[in-house]
Order: C-alpha cells, then sequence, then structure tokens
C-alpha cells in the first residue's frame, strides 16, 4: 500500500466540491460528491434506533438501487427527530440537487450531522448546491472533509494505491465526528471512494467487516448517534476478475484505511489529550475480546486514571469483570501499560504486582499509550481505541448549545 | 412507617461499635456489629465478576449458613484482586475477631473497602478489634456508619418503625458509597437490621427485591465494584407467624429504606451539584423501563449536559435509542424536564417542540431534576436515580491514588 495525494478523489471518476451555503455561519456546510459515470454504492448505518431521516432515506433507498450519481451532505443540521417534515425535506434536497445537477433524484443520496429537533432551514440550499455544481472538479475532497466538520479540529482525509492481484487500484476516503458522541449529537459519517469494479453486495461485506474492526472499534461511549452513516462507493473503473484473494486484499486495504480514518477520530476527540490502544489476547474468541476491550476503553474511571497519568489497573480488571463476557478467569489476567518502547506489568494471575510507580507514571506521561491485557483462556485478540477522560470533554459537552 | 432514631440498633440485639485502628491515618476504619444472641443474615452481592477475598468468603458461607454473630467491616484497604493471600487474610481476621469476642470464626462474615491489588496489612486488627469490643454498645450505630466510609463525604443512615400485621417492627440500616465508583474502586456497602423473625430465604428474596428498585437503580456507570455488599440481618425478636401479607408490607418498608439509602449516595456522587430522577413510563415492560432509564442515567453526555442545565432532550432521546431494549416506537416518545413543580415538554411524538428555552434553563438550575419519558407502548414504569457529571468528577478520579 502506497500513500498517494487526494481523498476522495483519489481514484478516478470522482468530482467533489465543499462549499458555504448558509447553514453554518461562516464555515463551509455543503459538500457534493458526483459521479459523472455513475457509481455502486454500499453503507452502514447507525445501530441506534432513533434514526435521521437522511439516514432512514439512504438505507431504504440502498436496499432497492445499487447506483447513484451524487452523494450530497450538509453540516449544521441533522434533520433528525424531525418527522414527516423531515422525510419530505429529504425529497425536496434530492430534487433540487437533481435539477442542478441534471440527474435523477433518486440517484442522489443525502447525509446530514448538526442539531437535532429543529427543522431544517432549506433555504440556502439552491444557491449552495449552485455554487458547488460549479465548482466540481477532481483536487478538492478536501472542501468536502472541510464541509462535513462540526466541532472537529482537523480535516480527516486520506487516500492509498495498492496492488490487488497484481493490479494498481485506488481507495480514498474522508471522515468526520470528534471520538466522542459530539454535543449537538453531531454524527460519524465516512465515505471512501474505489475504482475496483465489485458488486454491491461485495462492497457491503467489505466494509461491514472493515466497520466492525475500525468505526466500530473506536470509543463513542458504546454509543452510536442517529445519523451515523459510512458509504463505499466504487466508480467500477478498474473492471478484472474478482476472485476470493482480491477481494480478501481489497478488504484488508479498505481495514486498513477504516482504521486510520477512525483513529483520526479519536486523536480529534473531545478534550482528548492521549490516544490510547486497548488490546487484549488470548480470549475466547474474537467477539469476547472485542466486548472487553470496549468494556475498557468506555469506562470512565479508566479515563479519568489515563488523564491522571496513573497506573490504576484495578479499574482496568474491574472494567473486564463488567463486560458481560462470562469467558475470564480472574486468576489468569495479567495487564500491562506500554508506551514509547517500554513496558510495566501491573497485574499477574490476578494479582496486584509491587511494580515502580514512577517508571509506571513516567511511561503514562506519553501521549499515546496501549493497555495490554492478556485472559489467558484462548487464542483470539482485537483492539479497541480510545482517549482519555478530561477536564475539557466536560467543558466542552456542558456547554449551552446555542 | 414512622422515623425513629438510630440506625443498625434501631432493632433490639444489635450493638455496634466503629473505631480507628489504622487501616487509614487518622479516620475510623474499623466497624464492628454484633448479635449477642445471633442473627440471621441474608446478602447480595457484586454481579463482577472480578470478586474481593473478603465477598467470596461471605458469599460462599451464606449458601451454608444462615446464623452468624458478628460482622466486622475495614476500610482503607479492599482485599481484592490478592489471590489466595488475601483468602487466608480474611480466615485470620475472623480468627482474631473470634477470640477477642469469644465466638465461633464462623459466625463471623467480613467486608473490606478501600485500595484494591495491595495485601491487606492485619498489624493493626487485633489492637482494633479489642478497642471495637471494647465500646460495643446500642447507640453507636453511626460510628459504624462513619467507620465505613472512604471517599463519601457524610455518612448514610436512618431507621423506621414499621406496623407489618398490626405489629410494630423496626428496620434500620447504614451504607457507603459516593456515586460513581470510588477511584480506588472502594465499593457499596449496605448493611441493614431488623428485628421480624424471618427465615433466611425470605430475608433474601425480600432483599433482592428490594436492591433491585434502590441500589440497582441508582447510576455507577452500571458498573459494580469487585467487593460491593448489601448484608439484611434479622436479630428475630418479633416472632409472629409470616404469612404473605406481612412479607410485603415488610419488602415494601425494606424497598423504601433502600431507595433512601441509595439516593443518599447519589447525593454523595463524585463531584455531583444535582440529583436526577430518569421516569421512564408506558414501557411494554418494567425490565424495560429500567433498562432504558439506565441508559439515559449512564449516559456521559445526558449526565454533562444537565451540569450544563442545558435541555439537550437529543442527547435524552439518543440513549434511549441504544439502550438495547427494541420494543420501542421513535415517533411515539415524549420528554419532559420537571423541577420545583414546573415542567417543560420538550419533545413528542419522536419530534422537538418549539419550547421556552429561557422556561427550561430557568427549570434546570434547580438541584434536583426529574427527566420523564413516556414511550406510550404498554402501560410499565420504572425510576433510576442519577447525578450530574462535573469537571470536579473527572479531577477527583484523575487524581493519583496515593
Amino acid at each position: 500500500m502506497k500513500v498517494i495525494e487526494g481523498g476522495l478523489d483519489a481514484a478516478p471518476g470522482v468530482l467533489t466540491a465543499g462549499v458555504h451555503a448558509g447553514f453554518k455561519k461562516r464555515k463551509k456546510d455543503l459538500a457534493l460528491i458526483y459521479f459523472p459515470e455513475g457509481a455502486t454504492i454500499a453503507g452502514v448505518f447507525t445501530k441506534n434506533l432513533i434514526k435521521g431521516a437522511p439516514l432512514k432515506h439512504a438505507e431504504a433507498l440502498l436496499k432497492i438501487n445499487s447506483y447513484y450519481q451524487a452523494i450530497m451532505i450538509n453540516s449544521g443540521n441533522a434533520n433528525a427527530c424531525t418527522g414527516e417534515q423531515g422525510m419530505d425535506d429529504v425529497q425536496e434536497m434530492t430534487k433540487i440537487a437533481s435539477r442542478k445537477l441534471g440527474i435523477e433524484a433518486r440517484n442522489i443520496l443525502v447525509s446530514s450531522t448538526g442539531v437535532i429537533g429543529e427543522r431544517l432551514d432549506l433555504s440556502p440550499l439552491e444557491k449552495g448546491i449552485e455554487q458547488a455544481v460549479s465548482q466540481l472538479d477532481s483536487t478538492s475532497s478536501t472542501t468536502v472533509a472541510e464541509a462535513i466538520l462540526t466541532t472537529d479540529k482537523m480535516t480527516k482525509e486520506l487516500s492509498y494505491e495498492v496492488m490487488v492481484g497484481g493490479h494498481p487500484i485506488h481507495i480514498g476516503g474522508i471522515a468526520k465526528g470528534s471520538g466522542m458522541i459530539h454535543p449537538n449529537m453531531a454524527t460519524m459519517l465516512g465515505y471512501i471512494t474505489t475504482d475496483l469494479s465489485l458488486e454491491q453486495d461485495q462492497l457491503y461485506q467489505a466494509l461491514l467487516q472493515a466497520a466492525e474492526q475500525s468505526f466500530n472499534s473506536i470509543t463513542v461511549d458504546g454509543d452510536t448517534s442517529p445519523n451515523d452513516t459510512v458509504l463505499l462507493c466504487s466508480t467500477n473503473k478498474v473492471d478484472i476478475e474478482v476472485t476470493e484473494p482480491i477481494i480478501q486484499e481489497f478488504t484488508d486495504a479498505l481495514t486498513k484505511i477504516c482504521q486510520e480514518l477512525s483513529q483520526m477520530i479519536v486523536k480529534d476527540g473531545e478534550g482528548a489529550t492521549k490516544f490510547v490502544e486497548v488490546k487484549v489476547n488470548n480470549a475466547g474468541t474474537e467477539e469476547d475480546a472485542i466486548m472487553i476491550a470496549k468494556s475498557v476503553a468506555t469506562s470512565n474511571l479508566v479515563k479519568t486514571a489515563l488523564y491522571g497519568e496513573d497506573a490504576n489497573w484495578g479499574r482496568v480488571i474491574s472494567a473486564i469483570g463488567v463486560s458481560g463476557i462470562g469467558n475470564i478467569d480472574p486468576e489468569a489476567i495479567s495487564i500491562s501499560f506500554t508506551a514509547d518502547g517500554g513496558s510495566v506489568l501491573v497485574c499477574q494471575n490476578g494479582i496486584g504486582l509491587d511494580f515502580d510507580e514512577d517508571a509506571a507514571k513516567k511511561l503514562l506521561s506519553n501521549d499515546e499509550i496501549d493497555i495490554e491485557i492478556d485472559l489467558n483462556v484462548g487464542k483470539e485478540s482485537a483492539s479497541v481505541w480510545t482517549c482519555d477522560m478530561t477536564t475539557d470533554y466536560i467543558k466542552i459537552n456542558s456547554d449551552y448549545r446555542s
């Protein structure tokens, strides 16, 4: 895999534009991803039972059709908890974009992110779309990455050239989200493009697997917001015979890209000062490993201890004990903290060790830390990525909405 | 029910003492609850798979015997994650207490709370027990309530005279815990005494039901620590024919006492400035109502919004959507905030209302707030109690252990 310039437009057949339409006061707030010759698209969506109108629309459409020509995204208002009116507004958005792009409305997918429970004011849309259409080109992925942000401090974008079955293909993507769910329920959004020609179901299976090990393995309090969406789009420009090994190579590369994007989200976490990988080894099943890693990675007590640079492994082992996974042996668990090449073993066979507190404190002063947990009951492993929990997190999230 | 003086010693047949033995630097740290003529005892324990040595000892003993003469509790060290040595130390504690009290070691239950993963230093015990034995009397329940505290800011103690089947009986109790799990994994402990004569299984069933609606319905991040223990002890002084209605009256009174004790724990929550009841009405089942209320009550985003006095109901409805309970209708949900006699309806039929933000902000400036959720899919209700999440919570929990 080779990093290349660009993001969404690394794959041929993708035009993009991000503009300021007026949903937000000043910042870019409307993005267009346009496929002049169409794209096959698959998506994964929030597990929250409360779903935003654009998400409901996209999820339903993707069950019927696999082929689309445009994705339109606005930030500033999520169009969630807006009832029938919200669904009507999504339809209206696709109609306006349809006229401006000269394509059919049913070939357009919509995402929204921002405040929930307030009607989306459509008045800025017509002019905004017009402007976006006029700016569409193959070098503006970054403007899309900007236009979908809410409280994110930085854009999240990358692209790779990857060899699959001896052929060079491209995968590029952007994402938004700032670790914890945003105060206004703003969303985790991800858009990934490729030129490898795949059926919708092949895209879906690859995305499902990649998302499980990336976007679903970062801690957002275990929560998902009403609008969380990741779309994978193929422009079908590289039309080779797709064998099982090629699918595997593609899925591996996609997983790596999704992991990098999701790690960027954690690093941009609200108030976060540390990036933490929770690695669970020798679990009975991979699912067990993931559940236990998530229990540790979402524990407020673990996250505040990391902020305090305190090797408080008692909180780690307690979070293991309440994960809901029964296949653990409290007397077989080992825990160590690792950073910058060093490592401190703090608990072995379920018993606290007499470790060097100063060395541990020094190690935990690093910005990137691994918590390694050995369950010693099986052979499966998994990692989950999280950040520390800080006074800034509380300040950001107790700020009044307006 | 009539509030009466005292706590554990409201029921005849209970002697208590709390002293400073030396597990902590200055504060009281050793408590003795002594039943000169014995007591029938039942207990409920942590659901955490990581269990402290005293808890494992007590849980196993209670399966074999129903009759005991003493409970000994130390604070300052939880004797958890201490392996075989920890179990040996519990045995040693009962032996020392046995000699000093002149009773059999197997008639003594032990609880510990404090730092985990460090061996309990038994050297202060002998002198401490001696002192406690010499101070045993029927008016010192408060000293026990003090001796079991860790970071709690106040003691939690109360007692009632209750009429069951026309007979006056007594129920009194103490508890410790400070809302969130304590930094050092210190524990939720509760001890309740009564004089109504009941079999161990009758005590257990009543306690199970009461704990579900009290200690298990306060938010501790859904977590339980390795040493959480509640014991219900009867001195059997009121020996009346126990009918079904009498059991019910007793259970109702016990539930009320457990609720009051658990609410004291929430009010003493780490860094908490607000006491919040999350009420879920018209759920399909009571279990559904509890799960949904817990999902809202443990949401960091809901708790930080409450700290910010922000009627951010989007976070409430999102927490409802991720509770794991499928029997909800997003378009039937109503949410209101209630305090001090006033109420603001913010969401009806899943749609945000255009409510008076100033009125809502004023209402949320109260110290005690209800979040009322109407699911409109059934007829069952439940309440869960929680507190807001503040910058002080982070400060307390990111403080280094020492």
